[in-house]
């Protein structure tokens, strides 16, 4: 369904897009970027989970909640994170809310902000501030997949998908993120923007939103690590027509839930296959389980557990550590009720080593995408979980940089 | 207090020991060790925590119930782990409990068995029954070190500590154990045991190996994976005589816990600086936490968040890497009264970045063993936990390493 760059974000119509070059991110290219609306349009947020926050995350929630959800503009920047900045960081996220509120005529509050990159550096607010004027004079001359490239710090591939929304009225919704470790707080965090033309009360936007992150964004993890500035937004200006969905139920709201769904699922998808150091995509699929979040746990646990991730890279079919990560959970489970598949082979079923040929399942584990299914055999809850392998990489890039 | 072979673990008076080849380890090591006291003494145990529990766990629970706390025996194997081996691998498992107990002269409950190395096989039983044999024969003819040796698995060295136990007779207290990953179930497994001479009854044994382990060898963590075979026994003969202790109270008391505890720090801070991979201990010190919960989440959190543990190895002084580990950790935690210091030098106070010399700081990350000390300023509960860098050889071990 959410094919990537079907519907490029910056074709969503009642938008308009810039991503310049603004003298932040090291490498020299464009890291600022702009998305305007016609007028304030409902808009929602999720946001980290962290006890440190940075100050734009803390600048989206209360201007969110100072406008009922409302939204006008967004602006990031990559190459500095604004973060552990303190009472400065606080007023330069703000100024430049005021700033990219006078060039598009809103009040600040619509605006919303975002950073990503170095913890514990104050911006650049001469640079950022004629990067924000940069950005405005040329809103609308952008090519598609520009904007998903000028929020990237350590990916390696720009992250886009999108799609048409069937059944309401073909109205489009595609996103951007980024992100390559769930942090590597010197030059990630997961940012991601979603637009779109479909026509949703912002209550409503609110919900959705929270209801898909769960299932999708907060279903990857690279390394255990949560940033300080992780930031979902989406924007839904109406241009498509219709009535509005204002309520969280209905064929209407399940139509725009499902496409919500497919396109943060792709992208998703897209952060742990471009985790730091990652040679594959691996979904671990619990299910069975006796309640969600027991299934969240075993899932996590297996997904996190260095050694279980080290024997993937090395396309080891090494149940053994599946299996002690599950023990060590949390999660209710009985050996001899659980049985485990990796790539289309059962390794352990019902408590039981299965024999299997061991040298054609490392083959099979060489793939771009791999599927490690756990039955717990205990209820009917499920869970998948986004994850990578651990490889030489990880810690090439995580040890090698210095601050 | 607790100095590394000041009193080796085969010199504790009313013990006698072996250690002999059985066939089991792949390198052809000795690695079938057996400890026998001249009559059941007081005898306690602390064990994994991980729903999947291996065979020779359940069998020393049992035992050490139906027994109130006596044993006489301990029989330990590296090179097969005798998890996930179902009905068969119980069997097996009370076998070797039974050949032990004829062989001594005592009933199969008061024989302790603990086994490490691959899951998800069985024990080759002929040559586990032959080496209990072998090893009964050779009672008292080992060498001091070869315990330890025994039980080796990944573990590049022995590790050992003993003290004189002042103030009880001059009672010893020695201990040896193993163990390079918390887990690394193919080839790992924490264990350990702790012999001495001290009069303790079965109950106080028992109360003072749990209060220790909580504070020594729960506070380790080199991966966060936690084994389906971890086990700490200590025996106690009251060979040195005087009153038996027991009360969990008073002097006596106090100085058996201080003498057990040093032991097992020596014995965790072994493991820790032994961690696949390492190339230096690292002591994670939280302090000001609200709760002893707390303190212990956010320093398990830093301690094995994989982007300090990376940035450890590179020398490179990353505190937001710490703080945001500290911010996704649960602790209850405020950014403006936090202060980060590593290796003596402060990098962030009270909420505020500090100027130092990274360079310096780099050098001396270098050293063998470092201290990361965080202040949280918000109680009195604090934490030390133990672990490792996180380097390639980490990565190499457990991916190149094929089941």
């Amino acid at each position: 369904m959410a094919t990537s760059g079907h519907v490029p974000f910056e074709s969503v119509p009642g938008f308009q897009l810039a991503a310049v070059k603004a003298g932040i991110k090291a490498s020299g290219k464009p890291g600022l970027g702009l998305v305007v609306a016609a007028g304030a349009v409902p808009a929602a947020g999720v946001f980290t989970t962290s006890r440190v926050v940075a100050a734009p995350v803390t600048l989206c929630r209360r201007h969110l909640e100072s406008t009922r959800g409302q939204a006008r503009a967004i602006r990031v920047n990559a190459g500095c994170a604004n973060a552990c900045t303190g009472k400065q960081g606080m007023a330069n996220a703000r100024a430049t809310a005021r700033t990219a509120a006078r060039l598009v005529g809103s009040r600040p509050a619509e605006v919303l902000v975002c950073s990503t990159g170095v913890i514990g550096h104050q911006l650049p607010m001469e640079r950022m501030q004629d990067g924000i004027e940069a950005a405005h004079a040329r809103l609308g001359r952008i090519r598609a997949g520009a904007f998903a490239r000028a929020i990237m710090t350590t990916d390696l591939v720009p992250k886009a998908a999108g799609v048409r929304l069937r059944g309401l009225g073909g109205a489009r919704l595609a996103g951007v993120c980024k992100g390559s470790g769930m942090i590597a707080p010197n030059m990630a965090t997961m940012l991601a923007f979603l637009l779109t033309d479909a026509p949703v009360a912002p209550r409503v936007l609110q919900a959705a939103l929270r209801a898909v992150a769960d299932a999708t964004f907060n279903c990857v993890t690279v390394d255990s690590d949560t940033s300080t500035n992780d930031t979902l937004l989406v924007l839904a200006n109406g241009g498509a027509g219709g009535r509005t969905i204002a309520r969280a139920t209905g064929k209407r709201y399940s139509l725009f839930l499902a496409g919500l769904e497919a396109v943060c699922l792709s992208l998703a998808e897209q952060i742990a296959a471009d985790g730091e150091g990652a040679t594959k995509l691996v979904r671990v699929r619990v299910r069975g389980a006796r309640t969600t979040a027991d299934a969240r746990r075993a899932a996590r646990t297996i997904a996190e557990s260095p050694l279980v991730k080290t024997a993937l890279f090395g396309n080891d079919p090494n149940w053994g550590r599946v299996i002690a990560a599950l023990g060590r959970s949390g999660a209710a489970m009985r050996e001899a009720r659980t049985t485990l598949t990796l790539c289309g082979l059962t390794m352990f079923r019902s408590g039981t080593p299965c024999a299997f040929d061991a040298k054609a399942l490392s083959r099979r584990m060489k793939a771009k995408e791999i599927e490690l299914e756990v039955e717990l055999g205990l209820g009917a809850a499920a869970c998948t979980m986004l994850t990578c392998d651990f490889s030489y990489d990880y810690v090439r890039i995580n040890a090698e940089y210095h601050t």
